[in-house]
């Protein structure tokens, strides 16, 4: 079995959400092997940094936090498309020819996941639009995830995550897929077990079985 | 195939070491659905913090960061071991009637995994004595974990850790394990990927095949 790890590195020059300073993860070394017996550090995050997952309570104000998530959700089978040759936003016509599975995780990776292009193109993203959204929701995933920071943008009420959160669709934000070929994995997704949140920063491996 | 979770859930008022205030986690609430169009919560987390592992870094100066640590290292083999007979510490000989496997996690189940003995007994957790930790480096596993949130306490110098870090063997704290019988298991653990750090915060998931 091989297992590719999919997370996005924390660290303070790591793409954030549209470049935005307060968005970057903040690092405080606690204590030092100079000062004390122990090296330790704090970290502040923002809960949407990196590889992370988006729970309903984040578009919607009566939307559950991410505790409703438990191990069937958090490792499930999944399928990886290539949209590389995607500009801009994934509309419903470049996924009508896909075999959506039901019962699966969708991974969508894009060029966002060429290494420095979302530090280099921040705000231009690519992303998802509603109705791609509308074609995903009507093929009853567990989930879906995306290789940029947001899974939209320039869509004003957020339609692309309302459409998904409000069909009790997970979505996965911040993935790295450059290495990931299109095919069908196991997904693990390990987000934090924080209660009462509307999303967490996760691990996240793609399991694949040798004799695939 | 059955998915047990083993992660402690991070909250306000969830057990920290030794009931230090500045262990606790710090919830920020950066937006909400009434003064914009999303809710986001950010959060002030030292890396010990609940379920969470220690890399050499932590108690070495010269130690690794978390960072050696890729998928083998953390989906793997596992040994859950009952030790809730054990008072105060387990010693070395606590575990020599055990079959230890090479290559393998060992999970260190004590009374600290009764559901909240770790919030009325801060500073009297079950921990690893110097003498179970040689025992353990001994026979060679992957990585070891105990359900308190320090796998020593009264030991100057802190030998249990240095035994272990110094070895390679990976240390993870803050398990849960009261429901978990004893006997073997896969193990997926799955910190975050932060840079340069000397531990982080995970998930844990145990794996049990349904023919066991």
């Amino acid at each position: 079995m091989q297992i590719h790890d999919i997370s996005m590195q924390i660290s303070p020059d790591m793409p954030v959400y549209k470049g935005r300073e307060e968005k970057r993860p903040r690092f405080k070394t606690v204590a030092t092997h100079q000062d004390g017996s122990a090296h330790e550090t704090e970290i502040t995050l923002n809960l949407h940094t990196g590889t992370h997952l988006d729970a309903p309570l984040h578009m919607l104000a009566e939307g559950s936090d991410i505790s409703y998530l438990d191990g069937k959700e958090l490792i499930a089978p999944c399928q990886v498309f290539d949209l590389t040759s995607v500009e801009d936003k994934i509309t419903a016509a470049d996924l009508v020819d896909l075999e959506l599975k039901p019962n699966h995780y969708y991974l969508l990776k894009t060029r966002n996941s060429v290494p420095d292009f979302l530090n280099k193109h921040p705000e231009e993203f690519i992303y998802l639009a509603e109705s791609g959204a509308e074609v995903i929701a009507a093929a009853n995933p567990i989930g879906v995830g995306i290789d940029s920071l947001g899974i939209e943008r320039v869509q004003p009420e957020h339609p692309t995550h309302k459409t998904l959160l409000g069909n009790g669709i997970i979505i996965i934000e911040g993935l790295r897929l450059y290495e990931i070929e299109a095919g069908d994995y196991k997904l693990i997704l390990a987000p934090l077990k924080i209660a009462g949140v509307e999303g967490s920063p996760a691990r996240a491996f793609l399991l694949e079985e040798d004799n695939q």
